[in-house]
């Protein structure tokens, strides 16, 4: 077995292949001045089973486009099979058709780009869904972290009371709330029809007083979100508040915002590497979805 | 037929659809915060031939992967054919195998994902060869502009003399002297093996004194090669230097690096929207592409 470290540089790849066992290979890059990248891949054994981490955030189409070619290349040269780990998914949230709107369902598009380029089985992490993902022919293996990520974390906190956003992250806040033998709720909220305003509805009233907020999701993106439920908690009483998610996407100026909004640390995992928090490293996770697949 | 102006707005589907007499829906581009696109097509009648035109520069795989995500959606909705017009094709300079370099011959895998997702037919305009788009298991017909474009700056010029910067722009140098009814000639060149600088080692010693000297070629990049072509054209008693491209990708600084090498004006082709020059509209001669293809 041979783990290819993508040209989105996770570092995930190197760990990954000391677990499997595995040979190890980085891809190279060179970009021309008009942007176009150049990628090489070593050279290897014919008929090996090939493992390509790439992950795609940040320059989401780049980074697929990329994906493509080098699955396309291990395929032209052979290798037995090919299973692409991408920590991080792009467009899996665009997986639904909107009434009246002609949009395109980009995960579909996209899971049948990596399958004829021959990619046969396919390990990410804590994507949006997990149905849309039956769209790929091949195999799918969905590395869930958030009990890695809650265990990374929980020497940090004293009195910690788990928060969830919205409804969706519910499930993310209990499985947390599990591993920190802590209490949590979770946020209802409501969009206005006419503003697009989003404001909370019902809340958590009881519990937050005097306690290490985590607030916790899947991902971290404008960080608008996770900035409403730290003044909320605040303004409850919290201690401190924190912010925990795997795909740290931290757009802009996200980071600036949840300080603003009072957030004072923050956590992820190196699905993405944003710099700034405290990552979690799930490589041993991921090898071990690989390994199962 | 239904021709479907693509995510890049070349501008060139309108004047397309007319000359076809074909329908025109324009696609619908929302870009979320995170950088990813939500791409819309409006609905059409079943089983129609589509033209999808779709340029791939700038931003070469972003434009790429949306024309992929259009093609896919395009076979979704079961049209009777998809044709993909691509202007200028990004990655057709990566083209070949270089001896121990292990590098991804990336037009190749380009074109097979573009036929993975639908599309029979490929439209495209002067390619750097012609060769690689063998590759393509469609049809593809390419379209040479250098006639179209000679003959949209002819009335530009009193005294011309074209300059081809290199050896490999001699075809383009002799199509465009024909129209311009006027001598041509070439530059010879050397690279340094060792500092990788380009030296001319022969070039016309005649015929460019007190003219008009317009150096062609089929790309400008950077404007390296052409600033140097300038250079040498006005040391060599040029009265002034034009240029003419037909894909003005004109990478960073590269207008202002051919303005200071003398270059008073700039032509090119509506393959890439370079706003500062005057561009030469080749719909027309893509439209009798598509219909001979």
């Amino acid at each position: 077995m041979l783990v290819v470290e993508g040209t989105s540089k996770t570092g995930i790849g190197k760990p990954l292949a000391a677990v499997l066992g595995a040979g190890f290979v980085e891809a190279g890059q060179r970009i021309f001045p008009d942007g176009e990248s150049e990628i090489t891949i070593e050279d290897h054994e014919e008929g090996e089973d090939v493992v390509l981490v790439q992950t795609t955030y940040p320059f989401q189409d780049k980074r697929l486009l990329e994906l493509y070619l080098m699955a396309h290349e291990m395929k032209r040269r052979r290798v037995k099979s090919i299973t692409a780990v991408v920590p991080y998914l792009a467009y899996a949230r665009q997986d639904r058709h909107f009434e009246g709107k002609n949009n395109i369902v980009s995960i579909s598009a996209v899971l049948e780009m990596l399958g004829s380029a021959g990619v046969g089985k396919l390990v990410t992490v804590a994507p949006h869904k997990k149905e849309p993902l039956a769209a790929f022919k091949g195999k799918v293996a969905v590395v869930d972290p958030i009990r890695d990520l809650a265990s990374g974390i929980k020497g940090d906190f004293k009195d910690p009371f788990i928060l969830a956003p919205d409804k969706g992250a519910l499930d993310f806040a209990k499985a947390a709330a599990e591993v920190l033998e802590c209490d949590y709720a979770h946020i209802d909220k409501q969009r206005d029809r006419h503003t697009g305003d989003i404001s909370i509805v019902n809340a958590p009233k009881e519990g937050i007083d005097s306690k290490d907020v985590v607030v916790v999701d899947d991902m971290i993106s404008t960080g608008g979100t996770i900035a409403q439920a730290a003044r909320f908690a605040l303004s409850h009483g919290a201690r401190n508040v924190a912010a925990a998610a795997v795909h740290l996407l931290m757009v802009d100026d996200a980071h600036e915002k949840m300080g603003a909004a009072g957030v004072s640390r923050l956590y992820g995992t190196n699905t993405v590497n944003f710099e700034k928090a405290k990552l979690v490293d799930i490589s041993e996770l991921i090898a071990q979805s690989v390994r199962r697949t």
